[in-house]
């Protein structure tokens, strides 16, 4: 079984409000220094078999048509390397 | 400036009711062989100046106090190399 | 065709960290005397066929099983009544 | 304290994909009859003081500039009824 990852965030010309709403209060929070915030979906698929390129294509086209819309969003699929640790700092 | 990514899942011991749908509905529209769909969010920081430890160690703060409920989710954070593609494969 | 809305809100004692972020940023945004601020999820459902008890019957399961993780999640099922006007205000 | 609800839900003719993947889903899933389903957000503002029209026109401004992206989303603002129930049917 291998995870694929299906990242969708709106396009960059798209405002996202709650981002910047997110972005704003981050100062009075006591968080400086991050000029921006952008909010979007990550999905998570299990997928049986090898995960070749015949199988990414196909799920390419799964999120092309039914996670995200591309009028308004950008996605990118990747294989999740199982080795590489994704532990936020200790 | 440089990229975090921050990225919150539901723990795996909570169903995600969505993220199922989509996953039994994918057969039926044409997508064999995922066994499993899970929905998350991924938050983009763009940060002024240099991702060192206390930045990451500060961010990592932020996303347990206003990004997840880590009672219900888990997240991770990683700075996102400008280097790798994220291309879906052409 | 009449439509059917399912509101979905984490429980009153699950924490909304989101939500208390957006909140925290109001005064700075010159938005004064919110004590509270709650995201969910809304579902708009298009429904063939007069929308008896039967049939919210049959919508209620839905949402319990595929709409929200009753684990972590209220929801509620109204017949939005096409009479009442939702715009806001001038 | 009153609840003023924020409704914000993509522009008609924009296109939601994971609404569809849900619907598409639902006749496997045993639910016949619904046409279509929407996705959208529901904000919960649990307001001070009385929410007279200037409090309603401040909200919204508020989802106007915060809560939605008026170019791909429209919104409703209503002041919450506490007499409605809104129990799911038995």
């Amino acid at each position: 079984m291998a995870r694929v990852v299906v990242d969708v965030m709106l396009k960059p010309e798209i405002l996202d409000p709650q981002g910047q709403a997110v972005q704003r209060a981050l100062p009075r929070l006591g968080f400086e220094g991050i000029a921006d915030v952008r909010q979007g979906k990550r999905f998570e698929l299990e997928v049986e078999g090898p995960v070749d390129a015949a199988a990414l294509r196909r799920i390419h086209e799964l999120a092309e048509t039914f996670l995200a819309n591309t009028v308004i969003e950008d996605f990118t699929v990747r294989v999740e390397e199982p080795a590489v640790s994704e532990e936020a700092p200790a």
